[in-house]
């Protein structure tokens, strides 16, 4: 809304459903979106992107938009080397990324990346219920906002940035959630960032160990994409991911992420990011695997086990 | 966002602080506001809007904008008559109106008077922290909303009608607040509609008789436009608002509402409206007597006693 | 229970109803309780206390038991006096003292008085909800719990102190109140328990203005023993003070509190202590006002506004 | 308090820590507690009962008491073999049950196995916060109370039973609770109590699966005395309970029971009561076997997988 103008094309690649949903919005917004696709099983497509914008001689594209963890395939895309194409290709396009279930998560460097604009929200690794969305914006950014000509009010930064200067919000703002936030920032500060994410990654690969031990399959191909976030799991063809949510649901009170778009009962998915122990992580794995047998799902018994052993030499 | 494309007319009446924010909100989206003007000490001035319409024979004018109660004078427009001086001109103008600090509180009729937009708030009379606004929405309004070109993606009403079809939301919406509107409605339908809006009627009533009871002039000047949300009380002049506010917050732990605008310094604002008894606002406006005598504010006591008088014979 | 054994005598000042119900406590534990009459309208008397040690060479008065503040009639017995009273009369009884409601809103020395045994409860001036109780314990009472005879397992001090030594309880305790005491501690000494002092003070003269100001007549007879927690106000003879109440809690949803013992349905009381500020008085008795006016009793307009021009000349 | 006389023999069994505060308080109260020994490895010992009070031709007995559930060495007691025996020897011997950490864990039948006094807590399987407690009460008690001449009076039932008949207490009572109380026990009737119960049992056999799988040892020896409420578990001798316990303390933010008395540090308790679904049980087992390797505690892994099987084919 604030940096672009109608008309204007960007750049993004369809890691899965909410990048998909990107699209959506910038086809709403009359922009023209470009996708790259990819098989849902991996992160951005850097050297797509790389070749996408080093063919744009012209600076049509505005902007490079990426969903830095992509909800949907428990995919996680390098922003870093992102950066690094951009950079390579010397390109003027802004680089936008879509941190709703990556920040406080997973690391992530707005400014060390020169990240132009980050869009995130409260309701995940922030630990509050939902109702707050953040934007962390470039110097770059703030000088595109003034030529952009897309209709904008309540998104606008420029009250916001000229409010906030003195404390205040030019909208009622969602007082409630922002003593949560106070609140939810001071116990991340308390475990340390670092440890924050280092826990985050220790459940993943707990996670990981867990599916590989019931013989099942990871959604996301490429360890390095790995989502700390949340893990994406594949059924065995013929058995439904959410009949097996169904039966979880009901077996154990749990509800368990359902598979998007062209994913539609073909995967679950298990979120381990936020408020989040050892403890309730187990919990969480002896529900998946509690539903799995009385589902009749084909898997191996052991996966909780294989969780424990990973977690207790490394906890 | 929703029924109007750049470069439309529309038309507004200035009657206070807040009615001027839509005209900065409708430049920002490109629009093209056309204010009445008013002196802040009444509701919307209906002859002038029959007026302009009935000059506007090229229907130029998409739209006709009426905040229903002006928070920053506490007075109220009659929209039932300019419902009426809409159908005398035979104007096809939408009619918008801002229900943010009345809804829940003074009477309002969407259907009856044939809104085609109204838009509302959570944190006044519906007693919830901010963070949730509202739309209702005419089928007229739905129609326009096909043709119109405004880009808009978060606030487009068709995914929000498509998704609530199933009891979803096309994004994560502010769950704790939903279950907390569940209870207010509850709340309200409780005490009964006509109820809250008479109790709201009376308090307001007893509001004034304290004012007028200490010498002092309420803003709004017309009785037929006075609030029952909020009251706005001018100072004497030479005496500053703000002070009194300062002194009463010191004194009482009451923070009173400021002039806005033109009004900065002039005016004190007292509010009351949502969850509010006979003895709050009792102890309201004790804080108020207490606080001009304390600033040596010129003034008659007797305020609080008067209001008294008049709700124990009306409570 | 702690240290006195069956059959002990222990001298009692009837100062109302709460005292009274000390007497049948102090029954049922197989003690004998002399009782010093009063006419509910003072404090405990004095000089019918010294007389009484005086006469009782023998020393077969084990205690001096007195309710600081005495919750059915608004009157606070003067605790240094009793004292003194003790201490001229050379007697060995230990004085016994409830601070039920008056701990944390009016001045009480444990120590500078020498009292033995201070009992006291989290549900008035601590504004904690009920279900904590304290005792204060002299070492003169602790030498006498070695050889007192009463059989006690709970509420016996000796394991609560040796469990007290490391942080810990004999029994499980009330957690949540336990957090919520060290919120309200702090919460008391921030604002400063002589200002805490001083504004209970403040809020009962206040009260006591109105009632004056209202042509009622305060129960309490000796401005010495004026409560500054709560003031218990006499009807008009031929007026039920239950019948005010009932019309004041269906007028504005206040509960008032009502004459107990001998003067049922006589006075009713108005409390002012714990967390409590103008405003909130100033709306308590505009709804006392509006329900004496209500409830047709004989009274002058006016005591509202008594209480704000006390309090605006003293907030 | 309520049913006996200083002096009074009470017939009670020691089955661990617990039974023992009871003889503490007996002596405290001037009773004469006469103990049948255990070794800490199961619940009351029926027979040696029978034999008691068989010979007690005089009914120098005056009660049996007995903890149902002993919290410390998880072995709950047969109130109805307890009651046959009672009813074999003719005696007139009053039957009390603690009932703290059994009360709506596990089947209890006050008026079919004809108890005279039981004893109960919030804080256990009513799910609520510490600061409840109940007496159920038999005629028979109810008649022994009118003779007993222990000194009484908070504890007192009568001003209790008088009070409640219209609703209220003779003291101010713990209202908060009281609302939770309330939800407690509709949650309680909505998943209905043999729902409730069966849970516990089957929470408690997966956790006995777990400890067995562990090669660990039980410490309850009798299957029939086998708590659902908690097990303990004995540790490998020249092991540390403590230490385990500070080490899951610190790996996994849970704290478990410790050994009490005699069993100090040779124990750890697993509470698997109250408000706890299957993950909750499965994260638990989960820390203890992560704890069990962390601490170098010898044992085999697979405890938590066998709990999983169970649970799966059970659930």
């Amino acid at each position: 809304m604030n940096t672009l103008s109608p008309g204007n094309a960007v750049l993004m690649c369809r890691t899965g459903w909410f990048a998909t949903l990107w699209q959506e919005m910038a086809e709403r917004l009359q922009l023209k979106p470009e996708f790259i696709e990819t098989d849902w099983r991996r992160g951005a497509d850097v050297p797509a992107i790389a070749e996408a914008l080093s063919r744009d001689r012209s600076h049509r594209i505005k902007a490079v938009c990426v969903v830095h963890n992509e909800t949907s395939t428990g995919c996680t895309s390098r922003i870093d080397e992102v950066r690094a194409a951009i950079d390579a290709a010397g390109h003027p396009a802004l680089l936008m990324v879509d941190t709703i279930s990556s920040l406080a998560s997973i690391d992530y460097k707005h400014d060390a990346w020169q990240v132009d604009v980050t869009v995130a929200g409260s309701q995940k690794g922030l630990m509050l219920p939902p109702g707050l969305s953040f934007n962390a914006v470039s110097p770059k950014a703030l000088a595109a906002a003034e030529q952009a000509k897309l209709p904008r009010s309540y998104w606008d930064w420029r009250p916001m940035l000229a409010a906030n200067e003195t404390g205040f919000f030019p909208y009622t703002p969602a007082t409630n959630l922002l003593y949560a936030l106070d609140t939810a920032v001071k116990l991340l500060l308390e475990e340390g960032l670092e440890n924050v994410f280092s826990r985050h990654d220790r459940f993943a690969e707990a996670t990981r160990r867990a599916v590989r031990a019931w013989g099942l399959e990871i959604q996301c191909l490429d360890p390095r994409h790995y989502s700390s976030s949340l893990t994406a799991v594949r059924m065995p063809p013929g058995h439904s991911a959410d009949g097996l949510r169904a039966t979880i649901l009901g077996q154990s009170n749990m509800s368990l992420g359902n598979g998007l778009g062209p994913l539609r009962d073909q995967v679950f998915r298990i979120g381990h990011l936020g408020d989040l122990g050892p403890l309730s992580l187990i919990g969480t794995l002896g529900g998946v695997e509690m539903g799995l047998r009385a589902a009749g799902v084909p898997h191996k018994p052991g996966g909780v086990q294989s969780a424990i052993d990973f977690l207790a030499g490394n906890a």
